[in-house]
């Protein structure tokens, strides 16, 4: 399982009674459901980069005793891999059965099938691309200017008692926008006004919407590090599956060993299904296993994380099937 | 002519020698063009709360001899309106032959014509929306962040030495990707590195479109005013021209007593074309005479500046064809 850019290992259940909500793929994941832990072993570990585990711009440089913040290096999806790589070496498995995983998590999968393409039976890349978009990276370049705007983040050598939370909760506010539909933005808000009949012509929050996206924001600095937003935004921005080959993704994928269940969403127009399509018809191109399905959602980006009960039922079909197929090998 | 967001009254030819660039509608607007200043009598003003003539947040208050800053009022896209309304009566004009705008633009051309509908004979809203949508919204909410988290904002009392560009540039850039369509940024830029081979592996711009934005971010903080900004991103937000008319545009556009061309632009997904259908559908249910067309492009909702030779014929023919009917009254 590889998480998605704000995510992390705690992928489901809740794994002490403090906990206070179960990790961030509940839904799916857990004894009985689509991917049913009855069944399988599932293996999440935080990227490397990030700011809930693995090392990151937070960790103690063994060098001065402070954290790297900005010394840490630039890092990519291929080196998120990498490391997921060796965790699965460590523990001694010689073929996954499958990965799986959406949005940035979608773009581990395809570079664990291209760069490690006998370590599993089969892998599932939901809601992503081959390469992100220049649309993708204008955003994040956005987002990090918000970041690196807030004097408080000090080209990066900020301290806990006064992070850029600022500047971070401005590019999770506009990552936000990002992950939804304009069709579930104005089923859930419209031009709603937040506990108010009239508007107040200020500049603070009228709208619903405004609202929310600020309670969005606050509630992400309280759990992420803006140096690690940074970083992992970063590894998007270069992330390229053809990179090492050439460009061409029909050449890309002849690496490949193993089948591929793919999804897309209707409304998602951040990883829209071209992207997707695209990531088929190379597969096709070199007579993949693959099979391919763009479910009807409103929900835009976040469909990934809420059409549990579509996604599940093909998630738990296509494993089953993989694991009877590799059972009669 | 009405202007759009950080347009301005010059909207065609060169004002004097000096000048390095024609009018923002240059190709649309002059003698011999689509809207042919040999035959029409051509009227833009800037809007209030501007920074390009008519009086805004940067204007002197004469209470306090100081500019207005964040004291000045807050206004809608209505108060643009009558303050142009006023200018039209100054001159000592009855009836317009036609207001015609694109963007915010067009939001002031519905609220003409709802507001003042005995004021001309026809009305063409290009590219907008009879209300602003959530996502709209949001997107300004985030920008407005940008500009409020620049230290430099200080509140709206920043001095004109030390404005806040970092933050002003930040909103101008998030809204330039909402103006083309991921088909125009895939065209002009795709992935392509700028001024390099390989990847820098660092935070400053590695893709031409991220140095295409910062150059679009830099070039707009020399010519507009943060505040200004602030306070017409607001009027966009505030937008809704069915607002006095208890929300149905039905009866809004009952009160329309003039012919309409509508024109929206396939890959606009800021104003995307069924914002435009929605206007047509109320002016047909109000047996009102409406034209309508949706001008397939690629170049996203930039296309009403970008497409003048279909959007130029419509206008042209849809102009003299409303003339000659006046001429025969």
């Amino acid at each position: 399982m590889t998480h998605a850019l704000t995510g992390d290992a705690h992928v489901c259940g809740r794994h002490t009674p403090e906990d206070k909500k179960p990790g961030w793929w509940d839904e799916m994941i857990g004894p009985g459901k689509a991917v049913d832990t009855n069944k399988y072993f599932v293996i999440c570990s935080n990227i490397i980069g990030g700011c809930s585990g693995s090392t990151g711009p937070q960790s103690i440089d063994p060098d001065t005793g402070k954290p790297y913040n900005t010394n840490f290096p630039v890092i990519t999806v291929a080196d998120m891999v990498r490391a997921q790589k060796r965790l699965v070496e460590h523990l001694g498995i010689k073929k996954l059965l499958a990965v799986l995983g959406g949005s940035m998590g979608g773009m581990q999968v395809l570079q664990w099938a291209v760069d490690y393409p006998d370590a599993m039976d089969c892998f599932i890349p939901i809601a992503t691309a081959s390469s992100f978009t220049p649309q993708n990276i204008a955003f994040d370049w956005v987002a990090r200017e918000a970041i690196k705007a807030d004097p408080n983040w000090k080209n990066g050598d900020y301290t806990p008692d006064m992070p850029p939370d600022h500047g971070l909760a401005a590019a999770r506010m506009l990552a936000h926008i990002t992950y939804l539909s304009e069709e579930s933005l104005g089923r859930k808000f419209g031009r709603t006004l937040q506990d108010k009949a009239e508007f107040d012509f200020k500049f603070d929050f009228d709208f619903a919407v405004e609202s929310y996206l600020q309670y969005q924001g606050q509630r992400f600095v309280e759990r992420f590090d803006a140096n690690s937003y940074l970083y992992i935004t970063r590894a998007t921005d270069y992330f390229d599956v053809t990179a090492k080959h050439g460009g061409d993704l029909n050449a890309t994928f002849a690496r490949v060993k193993s089948a591929a269940l793919v999804v897309s969403f209707s409304s998602d127009w951040l990883f829209p299904t071209e992207q997707s399509r695209k990531i088929v018809d190379a597969l096709l191109h070199n007579g993949k296993e693959v099979s391919f399905c763009e479910i009807k959602s409103g929900y835009g980006h976040d469909a990934f994380l809420l059409e549990v009960d579509t996604l599940g039922r093909m998630v738990r079909d296509f494993l089953h099937y993989r694991q009877e197929a590799r059972n009669h090998e």
